[in-house]
C-alpha cells in the first residue's frame, strides 16, 4: 500500500535533530480582546456535559481536563448532566454495532463511573453545552431513547456554543441543530454517522477529513482524542487570551492546530477522504512556532 | 529567543504535503508472544488506580481510556482506590503550592466526581497499579497523610508493575519505590519533584528529559498527557499484541512514541533539559510508519 508519508515526516525529523537548527521564538502578542470575550471573562460561565451509560471516558476527560485547568483562570460552573443524578458508567449497556447485527454484550469490560450532577430536568441555563461520543449512544437509539437529543434541542437556543466529540455529533445531528451545517465525527464509525436522520428531517454536510468542523455556533471533533484539540482551537478563540497556551504546555500537550489533518479519515477508509497529504503532524508546545 | 526548531518542522511538513510524497507501509508482524505475554492473554489482569482528591483528571482518564478500550480484548478488572469509597474530587483542596508559600482555596474551580471503587483496607490483589499526580498530592503531604505511599509501598511486591502519571512520581519517590531507581515526572513541578523525600532513605535518578522513563518493574511519565504515550508503549510491551494499534486508531490519537522527546523540560527550564533537539515531533496513525 502507497498512502503514508509519516516515515519521511519522521526522518526529516531526525534531520532536523541532527543539524541542531535553532530559530526565534517569535513574540506572541494576542489581538485585543473582543467584547464578548471581555464579557466572559468577566462572568461566571456555564458549562454543561452530558453523559449516558456507555459514554466514552476521554470524550469527556479530554475537552474537561482543559475547562478544569482553564478553571483555575476564569469563573466556570461545571453541570454533569444525565438522565439521573448519581454515578453514570463508562462501560457501554447491550447493544448492537448496526442495525440486524448481533446483540453485543460488553459486561465484562472495566467500568469507571462519573458522577452525574443534574438530570435533563434540573440542569442551569447553559452557556456552554458539551456533548460526547461513544456505543452508549447506540444503545439508546436501540431502546428509541431520545432524551439526549430532546434535551439539546430544547437548550440550544438559551446556548452560546454547542460542541461534540466523537460520535457525539450523531446525536447532535439527530437532534436537528446540525441541519444545514457542517460536522464531521468518529472516523470508524462513518456509516452510522453520514446514516442518521434528523428529527427535524434536515440534512447535514458531513466532511470526512476534518480534525474538527466549525460552525458559528456548534462545533464538532473526530473521533475521542481529536476533543482536546478542538477544545484548545475554542478556548483560544472564546477567551482571546493566552492562559490556554499556559496551561497546555502544563498539561504537557502538544495539540493538532490545523483542523484539516485527518489521517485516522484515511486509516478507516472514509469515501471522499483526503488521501494527498501527509498522514503525520509535527507538534510542539504551543506558543513556540 | 533561540531555541525552537517547530516551525522548521512545521515548514518541511508543508512541503511533504505539497509533494504529495507517498511510501510504503510495512508489514507490522509482531515478534511471538513470550511466556509472559501468553500467560497475561490468557489471565484476568487486575487493575487498580489510585484517587485522592485534587487528582488531575487525564493523569487517570488519558490511560485509563486506554486501558478501557484494551478490556475490549482482554480480561481486566478494575479498583479505582481511594481513602474513602464513593465520589472523589477532582477539584484540589486547599494547600501551599510550595512550603512558605500562603495557602491557596481552589474551592471556585469545577469539580468532576469520580467514583472510587475500594479503599486502600479492601483493595483486591493487583496485577497493575497507577498512581496519577494532582495537586492534592501537594495537600496530603502539607497533611502528613502518607496513606497513598503506605499503600504502594505495601503492594508492591505482590505488583507486576507500578506506574505514575506526572507527579504521582513524587508520590512513588515518597514512598520508596523508587530508591535507586530512574524517573520523571512533571517538568512544571521539576523542584519539588526532586527535593522530595523517600521514606526509606534512598535517592531517585531524576531524568530532566524524558516523556516517560522505563525500570523493570516501575514506569514513570513527565506530565498529564504524557501518560497516554506511556501507556501505548506500555500496552504494546505488556501484551506484546497489535490491538493496542487498532484501539489507538479508533480511539484516534497519534502518541509520541518516542521516550526522550520532551520539549516541556525546555519550556520549563528544567535544568540539564536536553536543548539541542527539535522541540517539535512528528506523529501520526500507529502502524503506518
Amino acid at each position: 500500500m502507497t498512502r503514508s508519508t509519516l516515515s519521511w515526516a519522521k526522518t526529516l525529523g531526525a534531520m532536523l535533530m541532527a543539524a541542531q537548527l535553532v530559530v526565534s521564538q517569535t513574540a506572541n502578542t494576542p489581538p485585543p480582546l473582543t467584547d464578548a470575550q471581555k464579557a466572559r471573562v468577566n462572568r461566571t460561565v456555564s458549562v454543561g456535559y452530558i453523559l449516558f451509560p456507555g459514554f466514552e471516558p476521554l470524550d469527556v476527560f479530554g475537552p474537561l481536563e482543559i475547562l478544569f485547568s482553564m478553571s483555575f483562570y476564569y469563573n466556570m460552573s461545571l453541570a454533569l448532566i444525565a438522565k439521573e443524578a448519581g454515578p453514570v458508567d463508562a462501560r457501554p449497556p447491550p447493544h448492537q454495532m448496526a442495525a440486524g447485527a448481533p446483540p453485543m454484550d460488553l459486561s465484562y469490560m472495566i467500568n469507571p463511573q462519573v458522577v452525574a450532577t443534574h438530570t435533563f430536568e434540573n440542569a442551569p441555563k447553559l452557556d456552554l453545552l458539551l456533548v460526547p461520543g461513544g456505543t452508549g449512544n447506540l444503545a439508546l437509539a436501540q431502546h428509541n431513547d431520545t432524551s439526549v437529543e430532546r434535551f439539546i434541542a430544547s437548550r440550544f437556543n438559551e446556548t452560546e456554543y454547542v460542541l461534540s466529540v466523537c460520535t457525539g455529533a450523531v446525536t447532535l445531528a439527530r437532534s436537528g441543530i446540525l441541519d444545514g451545517l457542517r460536522a464531521t465525527s468518529n472516523k470508524g464509525a462513518w456509516v452510522e454517522t453520514t446514516t442518521v436522520k434528523s428529527m427535524t428531517g434536515g440534512t447535514v454536510t458531513w466532511v470526512p477529513s476534518a480534525r474538527w468542523v466549525e460552525n458559528p455556533k456548534v462545533w464538532t471533533s473526530s473521533g475521542v482524542a481529536a476533543g482536546m484539540d478542538m477544545m484548545y482551537a475554542f478556548m483560544k478563540m472564546y477567551y482571546g487570551e493566552t492562559n490556554v497556551d499556559t496551561l497546555m504546555n502544563n498539561i504537557e500537550y502538544a495539540p493538532h492546530t490545523d483542523a484539516s489533518w485527518d489521517p485516522f479519515s484515511v486509516v478507516h477508509n472514509v469515501p471522499g477522504a483526503n488521501k494527498t497529504r501527509s498522514l503525520a503532524d509535527c507538534v510542539g508546545p504551543v506558543g513556540y512556532d
